[in-house]
This record gives structure tokens, sequence and C-alpha cells, in this order.
């Protein structure tokens, strides 16, 4: 067992560390440029699921939330957040709950993409006077996620698509308005939010999430750079294999998602510090790595010697662990627990 | 919340579903292969993690497993499991969790295969008159896993590596002991143990593991037919999109390993009675569907609607999910709730 205070060695591997003075900086980061440009940010809590790292984001309001799945919701809603977007079409196993959240909270708010999900809330009334904002019908609002900036390259590419999607979504709003419908639009991803257009300040809020972790996809899209990436998952040298000039670690792919296959040059994610080393493939509970040139020098990772994995998707990666140990320069503060499952 | 006696459709999904009687079908005729041959059955404990399923494949003795983490030997050895072997090579940061384990137990196997982790051992000796079985040096068996089944096709390619696997192992054993040393010897894999050679009879021991659940990829290995697979992941229809001829639903990365990718024709799974249906890509809580030819008849497939996934690797898909739902004939019996960690 590991007390505050210790050094990341002293954690068992694998291990995924979140360096929680990066996290407060991105956070921050995020808040400052969303006041800057005059809109609300309403952080997505998908990547980490994690109470500590909400109050970062919402600046310990704990109101104003975006969450990908059920679980989450009423796991946020258990510890006092309220005004939750549950981010996904209404599926329609999951009405009732839906609705006990809404009589619950000050505000829980569905995505209706079909008018069958409309048809399946109004089967459902709720109690207490509340309501669905959908007799009548009256739409709170629209709701895009622009994730085609993650085929983006530079900051050019990504507030293009940025731009572009603003520009869709307020041409929408207008037409509703000339309607006679006057609503709320919610936009953003991580990229698009990381170097906002102006005329993002037109909509009433954003919805990045994955920014506080970032990861090594985000630094190649351009939405950060490496230094900003606050997870790694720590793991150690457990075998030489000079006959295949390779290395085992000791994370598989129960330690390191597999998402990202193919797209790094050092394989599932990148070996901090040692830029010609690749990890090549993973089983449940090995990794196994090569250089991407020449031969291995084994006197540089001698047996239980630690190696620092980046990894490409930090909400897939993330999501691999029961827990997350949580250091400042290096020294553990403590541990975050996320909750699963839907 | 679902309740005991309801249908699977009583379940919010994506859902872990276990069929009860095919896990017990499945390790019953393991236990009898095992017996007719007349070898020890050490089964594996990796693909699960709970108790129920590890007192089924026991036969209740609790005594005699295979576990892939730390995690997985102190939550059985916490629930009476004992003698339990740590099938991973020495960690040198989970010696003293590894000492503290053999001091508790009856019997604690733990891999070497490095003359340094020899050292490491020797260094933390065992308290209250216990010893590692290493001074001097005693060896108490060696261990292989027949991995290289995996790549065949067919009983008569599997037969070929547990034959070859068998006869090197035994090969070893004499030269072991030709030079004055006796010990046990433990291999076998899923593929080998379903369809076991003569010879594995004078093995010690076999420690198969994925065979209670088996998989898509077990079937096409030719380990079992499709018939023997005894867990699904249920999800459901959440959206039509037929400008793309696609299904959107409700299984993403989260719910199902991104584990197999390219393997199958199918995608990442098979789904139950629609084998014209791929299950293309996924995002964290999205699954895309869509025909392997011609258009997508969406009367078929209303919103809401499930859809049964039968994972490729059941190891990697059980890992996804915080607890796995059992049943009987279709009929709910309850939750298992595995171990997760390291
Ligand atoms: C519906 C939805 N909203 C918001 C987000 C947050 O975007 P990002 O992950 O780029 O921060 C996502 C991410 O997948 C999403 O799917
Ligand atoms: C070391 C070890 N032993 C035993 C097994 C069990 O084999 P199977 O998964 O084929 O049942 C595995 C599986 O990966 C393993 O890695």
């Amino acid at each position: 067992m590991t007390t505050v205070g210790e050094a990341l060695s002293a954690l068992c591997t694998p291990a995924l560390v979140v360096d929680v003075d990066k996290v407060k900086r991105n956070a921050q980061m995020m808040i400052e440029r969303c006041q800057k440009l005059g809109v609300q940010l309403r952080p997505h809590m998908k990547t980490h699921k994690t109470l500590e790292c909400a109050d970062i984001m919402t600046g310990g309001s704990r109101r104003c939330i975006v969450v990908s799945t059920l679980a989450e919701a009423c796991f946020y809603a258990d510890h006092g957040f309220d005004d939750i977007l549950y981010a996904y079409s209404l599926p329609f196993d999951k009405v009732e709950r839906c609705a006990a959240l809404s009589e619950r909270l000050d505000l829980f708010q569905v995505l209706l993409d079909h008018p069958q999900a409309l048809e399946q809330l109004k089967k459902r009334p709720l109690r207490d006077g509340r309501r669905w904002h959908t007799e009548g019908v009256e739409l709170t609002g629209i709701y895009a996620h622009c994730g085609n900036t993650y085929n983006c390259r530079g900051v050019e590419q990504i507030q293009a698509v940025a731009q572009e999607t603003t520009s869709f979504t307020l041409q929408f709003m207008e037409k509703l308005k000339a309607a006679g419908i006057t609503c709320k639009s919610s936009i953003g991803s991580t990229p698009s939010c990381s170097h906002p257009v102006k005329d993002m300040a037109q909509l009433s809020e954003v919805h990045p999430g994955n920014y506080t972790f970032y990861d090594v996809q985000q630094s190649v899209i351009g939405s950060c750079s490496l230094e900003d990436v606050a997870v790694r998952v720590l793991t150690r040298v457990i075998g030489h294999c000079p006959h295949r000039n390779q290395l085992l670690i000791d994370c598989g792919w129960t330690g390191l998602s597999l998402d990202g296959a193919g797209k790094l040059p050092t394989g599932y994610a990148m070996i901090e510090g040692h830029p010609n080393l690749k990890l090549l493939s993973m089983t449940q509970e090995h990794g196994r790595v090569e250089p991407i040139s020449g031969p291995l020098d084994y006197s540089k990772y001698p047996l239980g010697s630690l190696l620092t994995l980046i990894p490409y998707h930090s909400c897939a990666t993330a999501m691999m662990h029961p827990v997350y140990h949580v250091h400042s320069g290096g020294r553990l503060l403590g541990k975050w627990t996320p909750t699963r499952g839907w």
C-alpha cells in the first residue's frame, strides 16, 4: 500500500497516474477561454468519471455538466451535482430512470433525435408538477459535437471545422427563430474548444470533455502540446527477449486501451523519454516493446525498471482502471475512483 | 432495477449476460476430460475473475487455481481459496505482496524466469518457518502456455500443437531428471485442453481458463462450437441512419473490447441471428452496424429493439463490465461481480 507523499515509483504497476497540477491548469485555461469568449462552459465527464475532476472542471460549482451514461448522471446527482445534460439519444430502456432523475434534480436534460423518442417521454409524465420541456413541442436547445475536428491536423484546420460547425448551428438557430422557435445551442469538442473561433461566442454553451487529461491523440490533432497531457500509465520492464530484440512490460490491454491501433509510429502509446521505443502489441497482462530501429540496449532497461506510457486516447485508457493515482510533482496525493457501468 | 426471474429484456443495455447452464456444462466437460485423461485440472481465473465461476470451475473445492494478477490472488485468498498459482514472471515491485500471500496460504506459487528474480525472493525470506521452494535451488515445476494454439484452425492443428508442446515439455522433464531434478509440469490453453492428446496424461496438470465462457475466437479456432459460447453482450438499436445504410447501437468500446479488430467478416463481434450484419466501428458509447451486403431493412430493427452480440474475445469483453448478469434459459438469476486491478 502506498502512502501520501511517496514517489510514483512506490506504486505497483500498471497504474494510471494523474498530474493534478496539469489537470487544474488545463481546466483553468478552458474556464478562462470560455469567459473571454463569453460562452458558458458545460464540461463533459466521460473521460474521467470522478467527483474530484468534476469539481475542478466546474470550479467547484457542481452545476452544468454533460455525461455519457445514465450511471454517470446518477453518480453525479447522488453527490450534489445538478443541471446535468445526458448527451445521448434517449434510450427507450432508460426512460423511467431519466424520469426519476428529472423529478429529483433542478434540471436534467435528455436528447431527442426521433419522433418516437418524444412518444416515449409523453408516455411517462413527470410527477410533482414537473414536465418534460416537450409538450407543445418546446425545444430546449440543440446539441452538436464537432467530432470531425478529430480528423484535423493543426490549429488552422481545427478552426475551420469549428467555424463551419458554429456557422451551421447559428444558421439553423436563425431558421428556428424564423419559425417562431427560440432555444439554446451547445456544441464543441476538445479540439474546437481548445482553439475557439469568435463566432462561438454566439452559442449558448460549449461542451468539451477530454481537455483536462488530453492525450497523444489531442497533441497530434493540435489541441495541446505533449507537455499538457496530464495522464500516464506507469509500467515496469518484466522480461528481456534478446532473441526477438524485444522487452516485455507489465501493461497489457487491461491497463492500456487498444484504441489507436496503427495510428502512431510508436504503437499503442508513446513511451516518455524513449522516442525510439514502440509498444508493438499487448496481451491481457503483457506488452511487447521493441526499438523502431536498431538493436535494443538492454542495459538501459533493467528488469524491474519503470517506463512511462503516454496514452493515445485517455478516455479509453482511463476507462480500464478502477482507480487513478493522483500526484503533484511526482509525489502521491491520493486516489480518485471513477464510476463505471451504464 | 431488475429482479430475479425476469427476462433478459428487462436489463438496461449494454449488459454482459452469462448463461450459467452453458458455463456449468463447459466446466463439467473440462473436469471430465481431465479425469478421463488422468491429469490434474488447475483452471485459470483470468477470463471472469469471479467467485461464483471459480466455484463452478473447481467443483466447489476452492483449491488449485491459476490467476493472472496479484489482485486476483488476494481476492481469491480473501474468500477461502488456496493452492493458488500466480502465472506471471515474478514482478519485482510485488515481492512483498507475494511473500505475504505465501505466509498466509497453504500454497502460493510464483513463476521465475530469470536469476535476478531468484535474488529478489532470497532478499525477502518468509516468516513462520515457511520458505520459498528455491533455496538450494529447488524447482517446484515448469509452466508453459501453448499460446500458439491460437493460430490453429480445427482439431487436427490444435492437437498437433498440443502434442508438440507436450513432447517438448516431457523431453525437458527428462533432461531435468537426468540432472537429478524431479518437478511438476503444467501446460495448456483452452484449445489444447478442449482437444487434449493422450500424452498430456503424463503432465502433472493443465491450466486452461477461457473454456467456461468460450467466445467467437475459440469457435473459429475449433475449440468449441458457437452454441457452447456462454456470454453475450445485449445491446439495443438507438438510431437509424438510412443515409449511411447503418444502424446505431448502444454498445461502444466501453461495453465490447476492441480486441479482434479485422479478424471477423462481421466486425468486432457476431450479431446473433443476423449473419448479414457487421459491427463496423465503435466509439465510447455507440456502435455502428451495417449489412455485409444489400440495403438495411429498418423495419426489422425498430428503435429500442434488442440485438445480441457474441464477443470475439470473452476475456477482453468481460473485463469491460463491472457486473455480469447471470441467467438460466433467459431468466435472470442474479449478478456476478468480478475483481479488477492489479
Ligand atoms: C456527445 C458528445 N459531446 C461532447 C463530447 C466531448 O468532446 P471531446 O471528447 O472532444 O472533449 C463528446 C466526445 O466524444 C461527445 O460524444
Ligand atoms: C500464462 C497463462 N496460462 C494459462 C492461460 C489460459 O489459457 P486459455 O486462455 O487458452 O484458456 C493463459 C491465457 O492467456 C495464460 O496467459
